[in-house]
């Protein structure tokens, strides 16, 4: 929870925007970002316009390539009609996450009030040549040795079987879980690419992409866009009387070869950005009930409950089939270790919302800033008061880089 | 000059650090932004270490694309050894001015007390397709419509030719001298693509690439990197006796499309950068003794003189002729005004220091760090003292971003 006493607020978001994510044939990006950004302007409280915004920080993995555009912020200052400082970040999958860390820097220069993050991409016009587009996040070495994403996810998923599941199909019926939980989840978005259910046996019986890594294990190829807008926090409630303060904004880096990590069950970066984190907003993991953790894979969210320190290492598997028990009426499937309870990915994650990679980062956001303010329609969190903090957790390439901002209502 | 009682610093430069410009056909992206980064980290007087880099904040235009890559972050904590927050920022041709902007928030910010701002770009091994790749920084209608990067210029000088110079020879001479000075300004500086000088005449004969542009009005395509360490003015002295301070850092954006904008003989992303930096830096344009202005194009260091206000509208051409004298013997020519005298590219620019696009926006203030700092070797300009202030301006795509940083000594 967060204290009266402890550590001030360094930003505050006051307003979300977001698209729907699925296979959005007929938008381009471009569009997409600026549906989004409107979006996000007209959701302040108490009003601001287009004009009020200082400058804006974008971030998409592959629209330079798969769109064959750069200058992004030439094209925003001519959609929005703005000529203001526009920085567009790429950062593989987190280049949403790191739009909201340099926006977050933004506000904290003290150079700009209200700034605007945003995130995009636009994946499915690119259909069989996006597995290969993808592979700019892995080291080349990874590319020319065969590995799709899904492979070098499948390496990790092997390790972690081989190491701590140790045969038990327990273990196997984890990375299911995670699927089968974050589908359920998603039933209440409407702006999720899946609302559909899909059992445990569903997930393990879906076909094999890269063994053991099963189709149901997989987020989706995803176009969509994210905005939020975010201010000091002196300057939140002359636009909302129920701003949503950010705690913690932190990035770290590791290396982007599989081989030249020390091992493959956990992520270095996860570590260092989750730390670094939960010590700027003087929190304990198990203090925070609500988190969006990065489930591109599911092998992933289970890996980074470890590296979050929710579960020790190696026990995520566990934790994560015993918390599972028939759903039947209950909205939202918590994940329990103790006397802690975290609910992981209340709109659907990655896995069934959608992953328009530097869009998700910032969908994050989106989604706790809902949660928090109690605006979250099907997909809130029940809560008899204390969903007062939510934890964002957003993942480049296979772990060299990684985002984790810290939120709550406010002391 | 730099007023005692004038603006603080918002942060300090104390090391710099880059490669050879040129066609480094042995050399891959990554190696070239390590080489310039340990060279820069290297550079300090005082002595830093790799470790002791708390964030990077890096720029490149087309690496994605033409590298088949992303991630940056991750390659360069892999390669650096370090887990520490890595930017990647896309701007176009301002891509290196934006990385510096974006290490200066994060210096204001508070965040951080020591970072590393780089910016690179290997074009050399596109060949042929690189013209294709430069238009990602144009309106796609204009590269369907048959645009070539130099054409979208062409358009612009032509205009300029037309409004301004009313058929007078010495306005294409005016086009030409600015390539001439340009070269003859990189006699003494080891690192340029071009060290070899070009009359007035030559460049006026040389072959025609889209009328009225001819070849050696237009910079080379250049593979290369550039770095350096940013620093907050207070902690600036622990690392040397002579930091440059930087007074104004400012951002600005205008419509990529040229058919969007109101006039062609003039760039408003750089009016409203520079004007807001002046502001800033609590300067006139008149009182600064040395300027990178972004020559891509011998027709935009003229425009861009206007745009800065060191001459009048329309009046750029005749001031650049007219300043322009016998050089024998004399290693820079300044732009004359009235009482007011300038040095502009120093180095070359680069026209003829060469212009790895995301490179150029560091190596702009690499050079002025050293030239403020008497350290410019046979590219020194001469000075009785009053080299104190020196501006460096970044222009990504037509103009559609512009970033402007002013340099001073100190007061």
């Amino acid at each position: 929870m967060v204290q009266k006493d402890g550590p001030k607020p360094i930003a505050a978001v006051v307003g979300a925007g977001r698209t729907k994510f699925g296979e959005l044939w007929y938008d381009n990006p471009e569009k997409l970002l600026v549906e989004a950004g409107l979006e996000c302007v007209e959701s302040v409280d108490k009003g601001i316009g287009r004009k009020d915004i200082q400058a804006c920080f974008f971030g998409s993995f592959l629209y330079q390539h798969t769109n064959k555009r750069g200058l992004i912020p030439g094209y925003m200052a001519q959609e929005l009609g703005l000529n203001i400082p526009i920085s567009m970040t790429e950062a593989a999958c987190a280049s949403g996450g790191a739009a909201v860390y340099n926006a977050v820097l933004g506000i904290q220069s003290g150079k700009f009030d209200i700034v605007l993050a945003g995130g995009f991409e636009k994946m499915s016009d690119r259909v069989d040549k996006i597995m290969d587009d993808l592979m700019f996040a892995a080291d080349p070495h990874e590319f020319d040795a065969g590995f799709t994403f899904i492979g070098l996810y499948a390496v990790m998923m092997s390790r972690y079987l081989y190491d701590y599941g140790k045969g038990d199909e327990r273990c196997l019926d984890a990375m299911a879980i995670v699927a089968s939980k974050n589908h359920h989840h998603a039933m209440g978005n409407p702006y999720a690419q899946y609302r559909r259910e899909f059992t445990v046996e569903a997930v393990k019986r879906s076909a094999l992409v890269a063994d053991p890594v099963r189709l149901l294990h997989c987020s989706p190829v995803s176009d969509g866009a994210a905005s939020l807008i975010i201010t000091s926090p002196e300057k939140a409630k002359e636009m909302t009387d129920t701003p949503i303060y950010i705690y913690a904004s932190q990035q770290a880096t590791d290396s982007v070869a599989l081989s030249a990590r020390d091992n493959l069950t956990g992520v270095k970066s996860t570590r260092l950005a989750m730390g670094a984190a939960l010590e700027q907003a003087g929190m304990k993991i198990s203090e925070i009930p609500l988190a969006e953790v990065h489930d591109c894979f599911t092998i992933e969210e289970v890996m980074y409950m470890e590296d979050s320190g929710f579960y020790n290492t190696g026990e995520a598997w566990k934790g994560i089939f015993d918390s599972y028990k028939d759903y039947e009426g209950l909205r939202h499937i918590p994940y329990v270790r103790g006397d802690a309870e975290v609910i992981v990915n209340p709109g659907g994650g990655l896995k069934a919302d959608g992953h328009p990679v530097g869009a998700t980062g910032v969908r994050q956001v989106f989604e706790v800033y809902r949660q928090l303010r109690g605006e979250a329609g099907d997909c809130q969190v029940e809560s008899d008061g204390d969903l007062d903090a939510a934890l964002c957790h957003n993942i480049g390439g296979t772990g060299g880089i990684c985002t984790v901002h810290i939120f709550g209502r406010g002391a």
